[in-house]
């Protein structure tokens, strides 16, 4: 298989990256900048690219952003601290963004003739993040096998594992965890506060593989 | 219901934009710039927007070029000439681009609380462009009501007719035809000779619509 891997700069897609690698696809990598608030995790994609020697693109949909209004990852809203609750998490999401990041992957697949994109979504996302369901996912992998002549297979075999199951994996594979970044705060250093420092950080306890991670705060404990 | 029309400066989507306003939908446009030869058709949908008092906004895609190459519409292909074959027209397309477009407008329809996205991509078209196909916006349609917590409905009602029909029905709604532009060749007027003004010349000459358009060459005789 020629697969793009879609790649966050997160544990989870760099956790798919070594596990499509590992099989022995061609693979290329690609990350979409859509007006993060800060580039931090687009670097951690490029350095776990290097590491993986893995060809990296980044595509820029930051002009979209006025089509895409409504997130505290783009705009001007607070980054909520602690666990996600339902509410804090939807002030994070970007209208439609899973789209027209499936979109890019797709279109670069057809130009560059592979057949197949990655794709890291997982189960602890997908009751809040409407283009995180696996209902969401399905449809785009319909409309995979039919935007094209030859059909683009879509895989995102990370829907039904939670993040300590692919932190788990990803420690088998040997991801290179210390280059990744999840942290939403942007600063060297992950916050140790925000949802997905919270997550993070329980994801490496519960799986029992070490936390490579620089945090501000430590010693936050988890809840269960 | 509230309708976001894509809106790409011909004929088709200006007749498709005066159908939903006269069943009294709210209504705003989109055009996208995914680096077309030629910024006209984009000027065009800006006065087509004018003349019937709709808000336009264009979504810059150029910077997703190196993603979708291999198009006569965006790279340095020669432009085909005639009524299309089967190649010349394979020569036109941009990978993807309908994905995109579709993903960009239903965007801006969850961040502006819009239900509904209308799409004038027609019979003529889904033989040759994969992304025209009825089995590819079946499944968008059914992306588009899973990509957010509130359905966004996809319209293309123009699948099932021919470019004089909608000819016809643009007629009959007032539509401002010679606003509207859909040469490839990009010149101030429409060139008569590509496969687009091929098109449009035997649209206006079956549905019996005057046709105002000023063309390069008159005259060319009409392959029925």
């Amino acid at each position: 298989m020629k697969t793009i891997v879609i790649l966050s700069g997160g544990m989870d897609s760099a956790t798919l990256l070594y596990a499509v690698k590992s099989r022995g696809d061609a693979v290329k990598a690609l990350s979409v900048d859509y007006g993060q608030r800060h580039v931090r995790e687009l670097l951690a994609a490029s350095r776990i690219c290097e590491e993986a020697g893995v060809e990296h693109r980044v595509a820029d949909l930051t002009a979209l952003r006025p089509f895409m209004s409504g997130s505290s990852q783009t705009d001007d809203v607070p980054v909520p601290e602690g666990h996600y609750t339902e509410e804090s998490m939807k002030a994070t999401v970007v209208p439609n963004r899973n789209m027209l990041l499936l979109a890019t992957a797709a279109a670069w697949a057809i130009s560059s003739k592979f057949n197949c994109v990655a794709y890291g979504a997982h189960a602890g996302d997908h009751a809040i993040y409407p283009d995180c369901r696996e209902s969401f996912i399905a449809t785009m992998r319909e409309a995979f096998l039919n935007c094209d002549w030859h059909p683009i297979k879509l895989e995102a075999p990370f829907t039904g594992m939670s993040k300590a199951d692919i932190a788990k994996l990803g420690g088998q594979l040997g991801v290179p965890f210390a280059l990744t970044y999840s942290c939403y705060a942007g600063r060297e250093k992950h916050c140790g506060r925000c949802g997905t420092c919270v997550e993070r950080r329980e994801a490496f306890q519960l799986s029992g593989v070490p936390d490579p991670t620089a945090y501000e705060i430590e010693n936050v404990p988890v809840s269960m």
